[in-house]
């Protein structure tokens, strides 16, 4: 990942990381020597291509499933991090991680509820796509173990932008809307959601960031806008944009 | 309006309509016959605009200011219509209102919380602006005003999406948000948001529809796109994306 900046283990069978993650953790506006949590953090592609880009981080994940948090530990020595990685369940955190408060947490919450979709296996990659954990708990979760000011940053398909400001509201303050536009002129299909912890400013619903080059009038084609190359290849960071439009 | 299809009475002073009763009764998708109620729909522009547009609806209005309500009648007779214009609060319909259902519902709520403004002179103007009744109200009443299957269409600031999609939120279902960029490639500052009475559909999330020609890399014009000026200057429909994208 990140142009080989980032190698990752990953299981033969189940949910792989995509670039989902990757998004997320470039979007994530930590600096040196924070901390930072990841719910649902999975293998850690999203805490190694932090890691990477941000040094000095201290970096946390959570992840329910043990096979999972197993690659993320090794994921995360693979490539010269150090951090610290929980089995376990958001909805009951360890102990050990309840004690503690991070100035970034984020998370790509399963894309699915549980029950709402065609096929239900159980497996592990089932789990990772459609979690049985209201996007509420997400939220909740995050929004409890940040830090004053800290903030919470979303990654998820678009179609659940009314779950996910929902749950939000009340929890975090100062929300911002980042659509990814897979061309200009297109529809979102996946969305960037942040917010801060007593955070009292309004909402902000940013310009659409476009991930492929071409209008819908055009042939298709598959290659990134120059600022999503530097994002996906050279580990840039996603940023949000700053001041008022 | 519209190119001159539609001539308004309009108060010396006080809040006049501008674009926004326009784009939401160009939103509105009423097929004749249908019957159709706005929400505080001050002179009436919108109905105007409406019934112009689509032949043979059945025109009903609430405004909660007499001296509004008054301009609405004559605006309607002054452009040919019939319809019901009701002087009322929404939080309390009349009983004439409350026992009639409608095929659409539109409404463009005050933009501005009571009492989050830094000017609050209690005039005309401030209350079609500031109302003291809250999105959650606007939305309550046109839920119960719809039919079955019914369309509820909204226009508002585009920071007020969370507080808009979370009253709409249960109320209504097969939530659209439409976004309404000043340019290609700007953040909306307007936003369209629809629901249907038990509609099931999940949430869309529509590319924004760009008012102005021209980036924002090239000097500023004030030329509409070809759609939009369709829409404001010769009464089209601005029509929600339909099927799935």
């Amino acid at each position: 990942m990140l142009g080989g900046q980032v190698r990752l283990l990953q299981p033969l069978e189940g949910y792989r990381a995509g670039t989902d993650p990757v998004l997320l953790a470039a979007a994530v506006s930590a600096l040196p020597g924070q901390s930072v949590l990841e719910l649902g953090c999975g293998a850690a592609p999203g805490l190694c291509c932090l890691g990477v880009r941000v040094p000095g981080l201290r970096l946390s994940g959570l992840e329910l499933q043990p096979g999972y948090a197993d690659l993320a530990r090794r994921n995360l020595a693979r490539n010269g991090l150090e951090g610290t990685i929980w089995t376990g369940n958001l909805a009951s955190p360890p102990p050990d991680m309840k004690v503690q408060s991070f100035d970034h947490v984020f998370a790509n919450p399963p894309y699915f509820e549980a029950g709402k979709r065609i096929v239900a296996d159980g497996s592990d990659r089932e789990i990772a796509l459609a979690g049985a954990t209201p996007l509420a708990d997400w939220v909740s979760c995050a929004a409890k173990r940040l830090k004053p000011r800290g903030y919470a940053t979303f990654i998820q398909r678009a179609e659940r932008l009314p779950d996910l400001l929902s749950a939000m509201s009340g929890r975090l303050g100062a929300l911002e809307l980042l659509p990814l536009l897979p061309r200009e002129g297109r529809p979102p299909r996946l969305i960037l959601v942040r917010g801060r912890k007593d955070g009292r400013a309004a909402f902000r619903f940013h310009a659409g960031l476009v991930i492929h080059r071409g209008s819908h009038h055009e042939e298709p084609g598959s290659q990134y806008t120059d600022r999503f190359a530097q994002v996906m290849m050279r580990g840039a960071a996603l940023e949000f944009p700053a001041g008022r439009a």
